[in-house]
């Protein structure tokens, strides 16, 4: 272990990989390691900025990722791309064609590309997710991009852990942009209209205008300066506009480590994943012989009527005093 | 205990009345006291019509339930009314004025309503709901009307506690229709669509035709016989329509217990609120001390990084081990 932090933190990403695939596993031997190896390399203190993307199938976000990483790179800048995909575990492994479609910037040095594991249940990706995003970290990155396809929770749960939260979308008409859900819209730092490039430059204009229009009737939040959240449009294909994208992506995280924001908001998202994860745990302790199967014979006594509902669940309170010890 | 057990079962309204304010109680000898009185009364074995009622403010909730149970009450039935209003912690009560616009339901000794407890956390809401209705069913009654504002998750909370599941709509232009949520279109047996009266009557019958179409685009559930889920329209104000839909209830619940699908999702309800149960007290434990100030220590060095999540989280289920035997 003391081998792997040590490679981890000279930057090799062949033991980065190897110790992403540890906190990975759910092994408990495993999940023992990963903990100690995380505290060993907490104490480096390296952080990196982390960048929450988010945008649905369609809306070119490979592309974006690989002309934007380039871009960082080719500043000399550390790149690491994680991808959370809670669906993958249905639909297949839809992200594992990212190396391939991010062929440049999988070939890039300065970069490291991380397919979403396939697992289905969202508080083991959330957990999952932050640990690889503190070794990427440890492993001395300057920026940690977690992208994810708008599904369910997780675009919530990427912006509960990430420093900026970008949200790719597509040009459209005035009535699709409606199709963007409220509560998305709120956690966007920046909203950035991909696509602006050839016949559909026009559109994406247009479509840039009404976001902006829409992210000034939202309430302001004290973690934005004067005229964030914002809208600007981008063309991945022609790599056009990703400077000033990234340029105001450095003022609004300036501005937030001037002002105290950056510094409250890691420590409040800590705090947040160390109460999910308490919760979580505790939540497993019902899925462990010999509590499992006592709750099984009480659940099927509820379902026969032979016990009511209240005085099962006292029953079961009963039974996880004496049983927890195990 | 036993004495009001003996008055509950005799259909006492003022033992009902002090038995729920009993259920909602969450001092610990009081919920020792509701146990016992549930499990006593249980043995009845006193089955209710659940109905389950949603239906957005200014649909005419109040004077619908005024007519349907003052309908019921005239063909000799027992009529329970109780309000779930997750949000009345917060409005002040809205639904404190119920009595007042149920005057006539209200004063009909058949009838016995309940105005929705201050309470503004959901699972403590469906135990006390579920538990007040197990009262009901006890003291006799041979319907329960359980009715919600569509607010936030109360309406799958209700539907997950009733036999049958009603939505009371208003007449509205076919791009209203769209107002309403798949997810809560699903979970309805009967749409009733309110206000067919006067100069809205064509606008009903129209939203009627449309929301009848729009179910039968949905998938067939097992527990509908051919025809249902259907939409009819009543007039709560001219009272009319209701005996169809009561007809109409009644046929569906006839289907529904002679194929089996009452007493299973009768079976399936009770496990689903006895795991909820299970876990909401599992939780509860991080709130009690010392565990709640020793994780409260812990969040916070958590927030000052002194520690990273995941070794806190684990030192988290450490200290529940030991102190969990409180």
């Amino acid at each position: 272990m003391q081998n792997m932090a040590e490679r981890v933190l000279a930057g090799d990403r062949r033991a980065l990989a190897r110790a992403i695939t540890l906190v990975e596993s759910s092994r408990a031997d495993h999940r023992a390691q990963a903990t100690l190896l995380l505290e060993d390399l907490k104490c480096a203190g390296r952080q990196a900025q982390r960048i929450g993307l988010s945008g649905t199938p369609g809306v070119g976000k490979s592309t974006f990722i690989e002309a934007f990483g380039c871009m960082l790179t080719a500043q000399g800048l550390r790149v690491a791309v994680l991808a959370v995909d809670p669906s993958s575990a249905r639909s297949g492994g839809s992200i594992l064609g990212d190396k391939t479609r991010m062929e440049r910037l999988s070939r890039d040095p300065r970069a490291f590309i991380r397919p979403s594991p396939s697992q289905s249940q969202l508080g083991g990706v959330a957990r999952r997710t932050r640990e690889a995003i503190a070794l990427c970290e440890a492993a001395g990155f300057d920026v940690v991009l977690i992208e994810t396809v708008g599904v369910g929770q997780s675009e919530t749960m990427v912006a509960e852990m990430a420093d900026l939260f970008l949200l790719l979308l597509a040009p459209a008409s005035g009535d699709e942009l409606q199709g963007v859900k409220r509560g998305i819209m709120e956690m966007a730092d920046i909203i950035l209209v991909n696509k602006a490039d050839g016949e559909l430059k026009a559109t994406a204009t247009r479509t840039c205008a009404d976001y902006a229009g829409a992210l000034r009737l939202l309430r302001k939040r004290p973690q934005d300066p004067e005229g964030f959240p914002k809208a600007l449009t981008v063309s991945a294909l022609e790599e056009a506009g990703l400077e000033k994208a990234w340029a105001e992506m450095q003022a609004l995280a300036d501005w937030r480590r001037d002002h105290g924001h950056w510094g409250r908001r890691r420590a409040e998202q800590a705090r947040h994943w160390f109460e999910a994860e308490v919760r979580d745990a505790l939540l497993a302790r019902l899925d462990r012989e010999p509590v499992k199967g006592l709750l099984l014979s009480l659940a099927a006594q509820v379902e026969r009527g032979e016990i009511s509902t209240t005085a099962a669940a006292e029953e079961a309170q009963r039974l996880l005093d004496v049983q927890m010890h195990g």
